[in-house]
């Protein structure tokens, strides 16, 4: 069973999320990721969140750029966690994005992750960590995780220390 | 038969649309009013603008505030013109509002106004100014409205000499 | 008879609008194109506006960059609708040319759109929308335009989900 | 059990907290409320989040001003969920209180909100759509509250017409 | 004969320019006063341009808010100097009357002051520094102005010292 | 003997670095204060440096607002370390006063503070904290400020904890 | 007798004021260009500013990025009038140096131009429409040289519908 | 003895320090380097900066990017100067690392550079500042290196002359 719908808004997202889909393999977590549009197909958006809630899926991720309503829009036809993903590179430094997936009205919330590809990891990671509120396993592979990059910092202090 | 919509998002929003109720009356152009939202009552929404094209209705006209999508999902549910007016106040100044409701994605306009009651009277008068491309009386009427400006501008530079 | 007046600040914004060009050929919406400049060329400016409405021209889009007074003052000139694309690429990431066009006093609106080329595309078709009002072929293309729209996101979706 | 712990910068910070502590008791969901600080109490705050989880609590809501760290310390020393709300008003418009908090680093992911009383509310919402994915009870009420707001919004909507 | 032309965009500019007014006063100046909008009143605009620069004025002042165009339509008009000053208070703290007034295209300058009534001064102070390049006496009071300017400031360091 | 000299660059900002002044008494570091500005009075900038140096004066704290360059100023007559205070209030949200400050050329450093009384009152810390680095009592008199601050932080949670 | 001072902070400037150099020697109003900076050369920028003040120098140009103090260090030096040029491409989007630039106390006014090469061309520009307030022939030239920016946007339209 | 701390919160901070490096080269100012995060590696921070102090430090500089806590996280732990330098290059240009960096609370300061390479070459400085006031041969350097860095100026002056 998919536990997360991953949400894209433009097939050129898909470079913004190939982080956030390994984090999903790394930690066997099954998932569906779909290209929709809340403008430009939103009757589609909304049959899809409703097939993937019946489906028992738990978690979305929208991911989206310039006035990024994606994740706002899932977030208006579920009660599941959403989690906004926006997208920079606009003319206005990803400003837009940012502030139209933070900024929602009171009761309607959206988790919103920073700009780009690692807002997408994390907007994995924290997935994973509700996930892992009912799932010792993942709570595990989380922690192991935390203390593999914990390593990776000592080890590039140690490659840097070098370099002088 | 009325040629305009008005959707605010909240009824705190109505003050901000006085002034062009105002406009639309001195004009005699029927419109609706309704509070909608687009993520507390998506299907409200939809189901409203479909009724409203349905009976012949022209412009819709979306005013609200922070992440404002209200604009952006009635865009994307018609093929009408559609207005929006981004409403300030919040915490980032309507910065939020603003991108959130200018920064549409190509294949899905909307006519974006400058931010709060100017904008919103400036909705109004680009509603007439796009009936009146097939209405020789409503275009006249335009046309005084903006001699009436200018002489009141005219007005004004007497009152304020007055004061020196 | 050309139906929709392009103005363009500069030569060097001629890439902006050539996906607009496109649409425009696509709806078979005759229309004519000038560089002339606010600032440069004030009374050229002035008169092809009034040489455009005299030959029974509906609609003005205005496309300018930096302190982007263009749409602005083709406004204080007209009462036909002024769409207004603000260009980014200056030193402060778009956001001169965008709250130059949107930002309007109350009494001559202005209908912004996005930053760039997807805010010309999109100025293109909000002409269309507005012409459609009286013309149920255009009308008909619109609807058309936005089923190929989203078939196009269904495929695109298809793609990704190949690349996985 | 207490499942959320709350945790503000400032005692100042108490009126934003307001609407979601009535979110909280509305929904029956217990809670904790402590004031610490990122910078003033470092060791405290870093207790506080071992005993709470020790005691087997399951989301942290941190709310902070300003350069706002209290999310990412709390994210740092812990693998549960941690939704963070910015507190606007200083003097840069929350601009810092939200990039503060939104623009973490890979791998420790922290969910931002909206900035303010609505970021909060939404804090409590989006903790119990987190806990009401292994509890039905809590997911009816969810159910329950949308529909409840969205019954507000169309009696809002009358109200608004009785005005005109 | 007047020297210098202020034009403001608008009667409620009144209070901007009050300290500008008294500085002329004392400089003895002569200047006009002219309530004029670029949007409004183009033609008004122009027409007073023309008429202020055949009776021998030297310097335009322009002040203006929001999308303010008022300066780059004066300088558009005129190869006298002309001064700018945006006026703050709109929804996006002044952003808007600084960039529309400061960004101007090469070829066509504005010199911009600071926003609202301390740039209003410094209006009044630039067209002073102009027009003693060839006036002595005035070269003379501007010297005096800024003594006085330093006396105070020693002044006040007194006064403080004193709460202390 | 005088270890700081405190520089505000109008008497009006004499009520933010009030607390600032308190911190001073409070760890018995004796301070002069003068009014000066970088622009209306350079002379006298330049000598109060010159001055307090040669008095075996230590450490400079510059408190400006809009184009804040009184601190670059300082520090561009001295090697001491000199602290920049941005102050806030202007119609651009002490964007200019921070930038002003923060953004020094390389060769020149300011430590830039936080905008407003916050960071008037860091600047008495840091300033004891620099001059604590050949003083032991005055480090003692640090580390019991910050224990005195996370007790106040305890005892503010014990109060709000009352008001649940 | 050289008329306009050019200050550059940094000899990487060289390049944003090539425009404005060929507009000197285009309208043959002689110069002098210096490197000098508001804070690593301060005695040296004052010296200069007395040398050309005495030798019968009319205007001053000051160019700078970042924290931008050069034009208001100039204009505490001098009562000619001082025009600034922002140089952009900081970390800031060269909101930096406008802001450093444009925002100077009441008192001691800066002229500021838009940010980078088009600033200084304008700066060029705006120096000659000052100097032509007392020279004819520099009069007559400003006027051509509108004529020929007239015609060249008339020559690029003419190219750009060669495009279509 | 090290003196000084300087904390990267990534190695691919390093590019952003190496001028920085080479200033506590040229001045002899020995020093540590290490790799360490604020999010990723908490408990390793805290341990390097007791060690630090314990060993006699007495300046730390911290370099990071996007939500940049790193130096407010050494800030909590120590009592000694801490100098923080935001890293830029993010999607939100800079702004996120700027604020997160300089907005800190009363109580704990952070003596905030300018953003990126130039930053950390003031950082080293500004260290080098702070020691110098009790080390009469630093501070005989540290004039030297002003020395020089004036004489730059003009050299750099000659040359761009000598491009005219």
């Amino acid at each position: 069973m998919n536990r997360v719908a991953i949400f894209i808004g433009s097939s050129s997202d898909f470079n913004v999320i190939e982080g956030a889909l390994k984090v999903f393999k790394d930690f066997d977590v099954p998932f569906i990721l779909e290209v929709t549009s809340a403008h430009r197909t939103p009757e589609r958006t909304k049959d899809l969140i409703r097939t993937f809630e019946e489906s028992g899926g738990e978690i979305f991720i929208a991911v989206a750029g310039k006035a990024a309503h994606l994740a706002g829009v899932v977030a208006s036809h579920t009660t599941c966690p959403v989690i906004g993903v926006p997208v920079g590179g606009s003319s206005v430094n990803g400003y837009d994005a940012l502030l139209s997936t933070v900024q929602m009205p009171k009761g309607v919330p959206v988790a919103c992750m920073g700009i780009g590809k690692s807002g997408a990891i994390n907007a994995a990671l924290l997935s994973i960590q509700i996930l892992s509120l009912k799932d010792e396993l993942l709570k595990k592979k989380l922690i192991n995780y935390r203390k593999e990059m914990a390593a990776q910092v000592e080890k590039s202090s140690e490659d840097v220390k070098g370099r002088l």
